[in-house]
């Protein structure tokens, strides 16, 4: 199978937000990653790097400007 | 292996640009495909849906606008 784990890319290193991903598709602003069961995650953000090989998507989250 | 085949998304259907890509990453406004060989292609535009089960990747490109 082909299915990859997604991560975030934060400060302190990435993380992990969805394992066995099947598909990414963008709503809006979000980033829809859906796993073998169906089950939906959604990341405001963009898709930095995709590994097809290391089966790894990498995201990089919208920042929130602080306050 | 999981190389994918990627398509560009243009008005009469999608057309093939690469096939056997193993990595997608932003290089500024393009994305840069390679694929098995280690060649690159870039594409003014982004990413719009990948299928991993599928082995597509969908990109759309930035329209020039008519003079």
């Amino acid at each position: 199978m082909c299915e990859a784990h997604a991560y975030l890319l934060a400060p302190g290193g990435p993380e992990k937000v969805m394992e066995n991903v099947v598909s990414l598709r963008y709503d809006g602003d979000q980033i829809v990653l859906t796993d073998l069961f169906g089950d939906e995650v959604r990341i405001d953000g963009t898709i930095k790097e995709i590994a097809l090989i290391e089966h790894r998507i990498y995201l990089e989250g919208r920042e929130a400007s602080p306050a």
